[in-house]
């Protein structure tokens, strides 16, 4: 509970069919401290009013274009103004807004994959440093409380040294063509213009080696990646296997599929060490299998008293009572809140609060990127620097 | 997304230290359709106007007593007026709030159990018959998507007649004598006053019951229960063993325990029929096990194409992102919030508009009561209708 | 490896069409210390021979009946002679033969339940008694591992004082009426001239009985039953549910069915202590759930090197490669075999070497009586000692 | 039951401290139909001779070494001397006497991996089709009722065209210098002199591949691999990552892994084709996971009527009733001594009687090879067969 005035959200996208628009309202208002009061909901002027009416969006705010956005909350004081935009497009109406905005000193909170290409990742991240805004990209696995304590058990040390990582993302939904039907989330993620170079590589293998970066804190140095599409006349990937190896040493296998039927939304990780092991997976957040050499598995819950503080302090139920999808999504939303009312941006905001930055964003994009170029090369390895 | 205004809610209970009061509140705002706009949010009145503010209530709606509450929101035009009542109080505050604001014609969402003794039960009833109010219990459990695929299954003879039914609501929490280091929660629970004649009778083995009863329309008939008090100093029962008989001459196994030990929330149900069974568990809420005879055991999972509409109404994301407690609650409130929108009351809506009402929540009383009975009783069958 | 000669096996039971004969032969043999030298295999001569051929059995040793066996084994040589006797035919076929055999002086390892009735049960103790013979009943499942591990458990004090039990033993098998076709394991189980006064509760409620008792140690003092016969015609019961009181003032609660479809044969149970608690199942029998308050739950696995001594030395293979239930039952077999080399029998024997005696099988058939006379009480508790 | 003479085994290897041994003289003789009546038990011929008399062989038959096996059982009339030899020696130690018993025309069951390189393996392979003898190679885990199965689904298009496989086997117990305390298991496994180029790949990577194969009749046509030795002066891969390329396209990926701690011998296979997938897991063997598409998740169950006639003809108890290890070897055990008994050889012999045989063992051996050569290799793809 809190007297503090709710954040006010200007959403771009999110409109009447889309899906991921309204899981970000949720997750933005489910704690009572947000509340989207503007918003330019659709690329399609009409579109996006009559979504925006449907919403309940006061007419004044209830903008064609995320340009009228722009313009006019810049106009309004900065008690009214919107004091965060949060972009929910598919990933091609990420970069131009997302620019404009923080150019105009807007914070920004923003769905995956941050852009298209390196260029625009970088030209975003310094426009974030240069502006001090904040800048939180909703890699939402992130914001699990059993995520953030196998974070906090890996990097205090209780597994040892990391040597390996096995992540996975399985889904099957694409394992025919769907797009062909009209579906519309399957029609841009199969979309080239819309998605960019990947597709099940960066639709959900960028979830993947997000999570793989936040718990460990390692780098990625070099990939070496199979990239198919099994779908006749698709031009993307849907199906992503990947063999790693990181700046410690460690070896990783990455497999992000959409083609892997009966596999809903199945993204998983374990984190093989020195001393032990941690074992996550999404679709059973609650838990967390901790392995320690020579003794027994022990499954550590959300909610008890025995969690690291990591894990406590991003929870709303106890023990027991279930929480799941919208919570996790939640606390990426709560942390970057967090930035806002601090009014601390900038790059270093996401490692002070607690969410995916810009940063992470740009670092998530390059990865698409070496990925397709690893695939079409015939070495082994393909460094993640260029430049090596 | 909707046009609608929200409802506006009035809350009883839920300030500073309370746990579940919170959860009403996520709950009844998940879909955006609701918001808190006054409050008597402690039976402190000091402590009530303080929660309030934190809350950000107005002040003229930040009341330090539901009587005040009352007697001013009775004074408001309907436009401005509180649409409903949420009760989220210690069970001993729930009847005369309840009757008070039935009685000046207000909804209610009332959390369970609904009153400490029948007679209390029959009143409301019989002043929501009378007001045409709504009247909604929060057994939330019943509000799980797949539970209402358990129920759709059961319903349309998927598993044949009905034979057996085996419900547990397993909890260890309570295994030692938390109350008397102070701690809120199983204080009040362990207190006959506040509680009632049920300690985890009462708290939990009453939603058991009306888990089992709306999943499977049997009633119970009789009863035969061992109560124990495992914890010292306890003056409620912490343990609940009942063998149940059906008005369809199925047998039952009702679990009610707050000392087992490594149980968190552990509410799992299974149902026996002539042709299968359907089994399902809180802590897993996203799956339903159902095995036809000479069949594979099926796995149903939210989310999909194959479910009931039972089960597809009542959903908000994706197979595979997993649904949890705070969306099962809100639809109690979402379908509640149905019934007050289109203005009808009485005791019909629960079932039209499919949530707990106010009979189903007197039933869950004279079950409690006379499980107390049986305990006392050297009779084996201690039957529900006293007058059998 | 041993260089000890295999323990010679005179089997009564078992024949072409049976299904436990083979699993003693195979339980009996499985580490090579015994053979089937000699058999009885049908009560009908004709078949009994036949049987015995088709098993490779010597001429000689290939008898019509088991008298015959009795009378020719007795006059052999004690190098030639059988070292004991298995009893594997339905149960109206235990009580004579085991008596018979104990009486000239031959070690039994016989099926369960024992015999039909208290009375028969305790001539067999005095019997073994007097006679000094091995004697083990084939309560197979407390020969797993994990079992052993968690009486280990239970009686080193790790879950503190035992103040509930829940076991159930959950069937789907018999939940039609199977034996009108004809089926051999389904008509002897339904018919009580064979299978004794106990439908559910004799074939699989005693192994429910016997488990509580040998992981517990507790006594069950007093029975509060409610059988049921679900499946027309049928003159046993076939679902049985049971409220339990123990010497020690724990509670119980017992479930044994054969009608709850897509149960296949879920035996389990939970011990809850005032420190915590142990649960295992018999279809994932290599693990355990150990739950410490306040502690993370730990899955103990078979094959670890800090497991108890008592799961250590009854396990072939290494964690991982599973054991299942032929080896649990060879346990049974090769403590027994044990004591026979030893030369040890009496009442006594049972404890020393760790196998089900002729006591607990006496123990379990009063259970299954004073469970059927419950059933039939309109008093809720039946004392298990009829005196009280 | 049969009357048949039991089969007469001679093994090499599996003397005092070996663990394979048992394995094999229990899967062997599990059914009684088998018997161990000679061996070379040890490559030392004194603890050879010490073994043999543990074991309790005639000391007629009880070798000093398996040459002295070879010379002497050659001699015996044919229905003295062994049908068939078992070598369960380490790696090293398997060619030699595989050679001269093929040659000398004895059939032979092998422990895998088969022998050291390809050309061995071509040697054995076109020894087995000069003399026709039976040859099987335990890759145990393809013995499994739930695996065959898998095998007969996938087979019969239930999953349609094969597009993708994930093969594991993740293991823990090399995760540290276990090899240094003189464990003898450890000692060998990861000395390349005894177990060849191959360390975690040869070991188990073998298992994987043949269970692969097994299952979806599809050829490796590339691999690329990564094999990493973690654990400091060990001289072999103790960790193995690869993707793969099959014959028809699919993609697959394989893990083998000896330093994942917390894992025990958890292999684990998933097929995806274009309608549906297939999981199985060897540490809960019993069940399958079939999904199709828009259909729920079916868990098909060992011992059911529904189940292929591939799973119902190697299963030895009723459903619920699990079998593990032990029963899957002795498949293999089983379906060999049928060859044997029929007379029926070479290399056909393993496809009709469903055992694997030398040229599965051979297609191993050079797997291992190509993964080495793979992981020593730049490119990305290395060719199965290395002409191409």
């Amino acid at each position: 509970m809190t007297t503090m005035a709710p954040v006010r959200i200007g959403m771009i996208g999110g409109g009447q069919g889309a899906f991921i628009g309204g899981v970000h309202r949720i997750a933005a208002g489910l704690d009572g401290q947000a509340r989207v009061v503007a918003g330019a909901l659709s690329s399609t002027p009409q579109r996006a009013i009559e979504s925006g009416q449907a919403l309940g969006l006061e007419t004044s705010r209830n903008y064609p274009t995320w340009q009228a956005m722009l313009e006019r909350e810049s106009t309004l004081p900065s008690h009214e103004r919107i004091d965060c935009v949060s972009i929910v497009t598919p990933n091609h109406v990420h970069f131009e807004p997302a620019l404009a905005f923080t150019n105009a000193g807007f914070n920004i909170i923003c769905d995956k994959p941050l852009v298209h290409t390196t260029e625009q990742a970088k030209t975003l991240v310094n426009a974030v440093a240069k502006h001090n805004t904040v800048f939180a990209v909703t890699y939402n696995y992130s914001g699990y409380p059993m995520v953030k304590h196998a974070r906090a058990l890996v990097r205090d040390g209780t597994i040892g040294d990391i040597r390996k990582v096995v992540v996975e993302y399985n889904q099957g939904w694409l394992a025919n063509n769907l797009e062909s039907s009209g579906q519309k989330q399957a029609s841009w993620r199969t979309n080239p213009a819309q998605s960019g170079a990947g597709g099940a590589i960066g639709d959900i293998g960028s979830h993947a080696e997000q999570l793989t970066s936040y718990i460990t804190g390692l780098s990625i140095t070099h990939i070496c990646a199979d990239l198919t599409t099994f779908v006749e006349g698709r031009l993307l990937d849907d199906d992503a296997n990947l063999l790693l190896r990181f700046n410690n040493g460690a070896r990783g296998v990455l497999i992000a599929s959409q083609i892997e039927i009966g596999h809903e939304n199945d993204l998983r990780i374990r984190i093989h060490g020195s001393k032990g092991s941690v074992l996550w997976s999404q679709e059973e957040p609650n838990a967390l299998s901790v392995r320690i050499e020579g003794e027994a598995e022990q499954i550590h819950r959300r909610g008890n008293g025995y969690l690291s503080d990591a894990a406590k302090g991003v929870t709303r139920l106890p023990a027991g009572h279930p929480e799941a999808f919208f919570e996790a999504f939640a606390n990426v939303y709560a942390n970057a809140f967090k930035a806002i009312r601090a009014g601390k941006g900038g790059l270093e905001a996401a490692r002070v609060f607690d969410f995916p930055g810009v940063d992470d964003g740009a670092r998530g994009v390059h990865f698409i990127e070496r990925t397709v170029a690893s695939s079409k090369s015939e070495h082994k390895w393909t460094a993640m620097d260029a430049a090596k």
